[in-house]
């Protein structure tokens, strides 16, 4: 930041009011945090707030095809890069996030690159204005719906439908919790489902993308990085995203009354389900460098005095190998195939999603770091476990991200948590990384 | 049944057609079988039903406070029973069951009684106007809600609250899995919430209470009782209800993102109710007679992504002797207080219900199994894992119960079955039972 532009300070401070004024949207009395699933009425809501946002900033919103919203701050009439009938906002350097939630999920995860992005926009505004920034290129703000996947099981939809990733007819029969189908919410939002999945137009627009998100472990607070009082540098530059996936092991057996039938005539799927949470447990933890995690089970029909016929659970495998991660699977399905024989029931392996390792682009990443150099001195380069659409754009444009420090390394839980000055210097390193980029 | 009366075959069938009028209601698309919460609108479509029936017989319906409906026979004007302002009610024989359901449960479980009782009404009816049964006491039929406990959590909700069994206080303040309290939901139809809880004038006039309920297992199907064939009679006469309880154990560890959270830094609850899961099926095998059942359990916030920060599962524990019951959730508990040590988390173990074992009254149970001798040749005594209305409102008045033959056992599933034949012959008992009584 130069001297002349110490009276940014109050826009990028922003930031946390930005995120103030969103902070009663979608809270979950009974879980605690927020439950905000993509298209629920807090979502929507949130969508709202951002549309509003954007407008007031002058900013041009669109949502494509796919739900995706775009707020274009688009070059000046007449700029070069828009001559000769072109696509002006072609190539267009965009920033942005998501902001659904987890069942009970932090404030931070999503909102937090979204409300960042407003901010660093102003501080953009301002510079061009005060004739110190001269853009060579587009600008957009970009909001993806259904980041974690926790309304119709897949995560990073929006990215996923817009590059293709996802089949969208797959996309569009995945059901919610209620029965509900992808195709269903989103017709009841006005999206035409019909002209869902890959976006060419929509492709050719990201010249680069960059996502600001709060770190989802204590990367920036361990010893490594920590100072005299404990505190690491606000920052990082991410590296690469873990390979991982989430699968369903679906045990079925004999539906039954509790009370009336013998525990030796019993075909249990619970019981084999249990054995299988923690086989899958102990596999990941022989791995090094790989987790393991059962987060949701499902018994059906679910009710205390019945003994259930199926019991569906959810696993998500990660590892920095994606041949480490597709073996750990095989194995666990292996263990979960004799766990099953054994109490007379059989087991069923889904793969619900499937993400390879993503390695940032190389040239963007290196550009990232310089300019939060500059901004955050210290800043680290970090590896991260949690999967994010910058890292399933990867596939098709230039992605980097910027994680921002998580004192406690604690993420989709109530007690996530972000300190003012933290989110305060993420939009400052955004800006700083974006004025280059522009 | 005598010769003279060999025209109510027809009658007696009715139970079938009147089982097939309800037979789409409720219907369950994804678990299969019937989801009848207590107050669903499928569990008030079937009171209604009931209501009609009832009345289209002639018989005066009333809701109690606690939400018993109750059709009454009464007795004709001038009747002796009826006078010096004496209640013509008092002491009356009342037979009836319940129409809600387990989730994803079969047709028979509740409504099989409920049927039952008004083909078994026709009988009578009949066989007073042929002047073959002079009664000495009014009758009803009684349908009581919230036996199964899978909306609200305790069995059998309207009797214990009709005899003080259960605080009123306390089952208003019951929630579903929405959150709505029993007392919302008894508001909803009109109920007074302040005017529940033990109903002296109701336990009055039960004189004697009769329930009719399909077999919860293969009881009359094994080679004790079965012919060449392979078919055991129609029906047994209830001889005792095990002991059985619900207790709910709370798992609580540390909430965290399932990329980021190395696995050796984990509180993961969901570890630590699978293996009590498995502790609780060892213990209760351990045990011979015992039954030990975890049908449900949710983890909180139960996202695929995310480590749970808290999980609670659903226990169900019977035993014929109930200080074998206490000493089991004692050995349980002990054991899960362990397992969750050491996976850093804690339990809290809560008891939502406990039912002693149910010595059906001696003498009803003597008057029972001679009228059931004439009617079913061979049908025996059985003892019985499943909770019943008729279990708890024995602690009050004088109960028994008869059982109608369930070939495979099986209970609380799409798959629980009983021969028309089999119903038909399981109303012929019943009414011979009733007019004995009568």
């Amino acid at each position: 930041m130069t001297e002349a532009l110490i009276g940014e300070a109050p826009r990028l401070a922003a930031v946390n009011s930005l995120m103030a004024a969103i902070a009663d949207t979608g809270r979950d009395a009974r879980r605690g945090g927020y439950s905000r699933p993509v298209y629920s009425s807090a979502e929507l809501e949130l969508r709202e707030w951002f549309v509003a946002e954007a407008t007031s900033r002058g900013l041009a919103v669109e949502r494509d095809a796919n739900g995706v919203i775009w707020a274009w701050w688009d070059l000046p009439a007449g700029h070069d890069a828009a001559a000769d009938g072109a696509d002006p906002r072609a190539g267009a350097l965009v920033t942005g996030s998501h902001l659904d939630s987890v069942p009970g999920g932090g404030p931070f995860d999503g909102p937090l690159g979204v409300a960042s992005a407003l901010a660093a926009f102003d501080v953009l505004a301002a510079r061009e204005a005060a004739g110190t920034l001269a853009r060579r290129r587009a600008f957009a703000i970009a909001v993806f719906p259904e980041e974690e996947g926790s309304a119709f099981g897949v995560a990073c939809l929006g990215s996923r439908l817009i590059t293709g990733a996802i089949d969208p007819v797959r996309a569009l029969n995945l059901k919610d919790e209620r029965g509900t189908t992808f195709a269903e919410a989103s017709r009841a939002i006005g999206l035409d489902p019909d002209a869902m999945g890959r976006d060419e137009l929509a492709l050719s627009r990201i010249g680069d993308f960059v996502e600001l998100h709060v770190e989802q472990g204590r990367g920036l607070n361990t010893e490594e990085y920590t100072d005299a009082a404990g505190r690491g540098p606000a920052v990082a530059v991410a590296s690469s995203i873990l390979g991982h996936g989430r699968w369903r092991l679906s045990f079925t057996g004999q539906g039954n009354h509790a009370g009336t039938t013998l525990m030796t005539d019993r075909a249990d799927p619970m019981i084999a389900a249990s054995q299988a949470v923690l086989a899958i447990r102990s596999t990941g933890a022989a791995q090094p460098g790989a987790r393991a995690t059962v987060g949701r089970l499902e018994p059906v029909p679910g009710g205390t005095n019945v003994i259930a016929s199926r019991v569906d659970l959810w696993m998500d495998v990660r590892h920095a190998d994606d041949a480490v991660t597709a073996a750990l699977v095989t194995q666990i399905h292996e263990q979960a195939q004799r766990i099953a024989a054994l109490e007379g029931c059989s087991v069923e392996l889904t793969e619900e999603s499937l993400s390879a390792t993503v390695h940032f682009d190389a040239s963007l990443t290196r550009a990232l770091a310089a300019s939060t150099a500059r901004t955050i001195p210290g800043a680290p380069a970090l590896a991260t476990g949690a999967g994010h659409d910058a890292g399933v754009l990867a596939a098709e444009v230039p992605t980097g991200m910027l994680f921002v420090r998580n004192p406690s390394g604690i993420s989709h839980s109530p007690e996530e948590y972000v300190e003012d000055d933290d989110a305060t210097a993420g939009t400052a390193a955004l800006a700083d990384a974006l004025e280059d980029l522009l």
